[in-house]
């Protein structure tokens, strides 16, 4: 399910990956984390999901509010939007650009990542120009997130947004694809600019139309259908 | 105005640029564009921004309604999002990935781009990496774009998106920053998933706080106390 342009199975060249895998363990630069746990990343190194997903999720602190109760409520709770995954053989980095905070979280248990500098990829030529391309397609995936979220109405919003991340990560099942692992609809909601309530009355429309289905333990899934036919849109 | 990890300074090593645009006209793969002109520009190849400014528009033609009206809707005029500025010194590049097609147009007069394969790359080594560098900032510039999409009140997505173009975008001017260039309300509306109308009103109250300000014929800047006060947030 794949798209043509994706590198994840070209970047993980077996041989290199296991080098990379024993410098790693051998320089305790390898690290494994539980569900939901967040990987303390820093700005300026380089990370690889070597098992495992993560979840990226940014925070806003940017307001147009000035009324203290709004300002309070901001505090306590900022917004925290989900940015997508990244899936094993994957690389990552955080940017930190002030009022905005990225994090990342291992969305599934044991998520196991590698770190290293910028520099210590001068070791794996081949494998930096890998890494490179990884971070275009991710790149160029963004672009066409953007271009969903860009839709005004908010179901619409949900549909793109689903079918992205399920050509994207989604495993075939039956007569579609699934998403491998659950997510919420908070956090489907903080992905689109929306509410958990509106993700759910949302998704109810979509699964009665048929265009979206629910697999199991809360696995989003898209008929070949939906993808056939916007494919042909 | 540009933030510590931008590389469009670095990336215009003078030598390698001028070497670049000599065999980009030697090989007529350099093209001078009208305002709104359209990039004929396709995937697999690379594009290099070398004077003036790219806008990028994505559309998505995905849509969970099925009613004959709203489909004829969608055929008369699919909806485009403003996916952001490409400045000189900048590569770009177009995914095409059904349903969605990504787009490029001049966004001033006398913008010029060179394009070619990106074996041609080969032909200078170290700009190749710069190259990457700059697709790798893109994206994380696209990360904290989707961070502000994810806010819930249009208002906020407003102002958090105006900060970040203007960020990378903007120049000095007086007490603040504003972008060199225009930009309708509509193709805002289009960027945050809202319309030019509640852009329009939305963008009021955010002069009457002094959030914002216009300048001169239409530019968009921030002041700096904007900037200041959302950083110290």
């Amino acid at each position: 399910m794949h798209s043509p342009s994706s590198t994840s199975e070209v970047s993980r060249p077996f041989l290199t990956w296991q080098r990379i895998l024993d410098w790693a363990q051998e320089h305790y630069r390898y690290r494994t984390f539980t569900k939901d746990e967040r990987i303390p990343a820093r700005p300026g190194l380089l990370y690889l999901v070597q098992r495992g997903a993560i979840r990226l999720v940014g925070t806003a602190q940017i307001t147009a509010t000035t009324s203290s109760s709004a300002a309070k409520a901001m505090r306590l709770s900022p917004e925290e939007a989900f940015l997508g995954f990244v899936g094993a053989g994957q690389p990552f980095e955080i940017v930190a650009q002030s009022p905005f905070t990225l994090q990342a979280y291992a969305h599934v248990d044991q998520t196991s990542v590698v770190w290293m500098y910028w520099h210590d990829l001068d070791n794996w030529p081949h494998f930096r120009r890998e890494v490179f391309d990884a971070f275009r397609y991710q790149h160029q995936r963004k672009l066409l997130w953007l271009s969903t979220l860009g839709q005004r109405r908010t179901i619409d919003r949900l549909l793109g947004f689903l079918t992205l991340l399920i050509e994207e990560f989604g495993e075939p099942y039956e007569n579609g694809y699934c998403l491998p692992f659950p997510l919420t609809h908070a956090q489907i909601g903080s992905a689109i600019g929306s509410t958990r309530v509106t993700v759910t009355r949302l998704m109810g429309k979509l699964r009665q139309k048929g265009l979206i289905r629910t697999q199991g333990d809360n696995l989003l899934c898209l008929p070949i259908s939906t993808l056939g036919s916007n494919n042909n849109n």
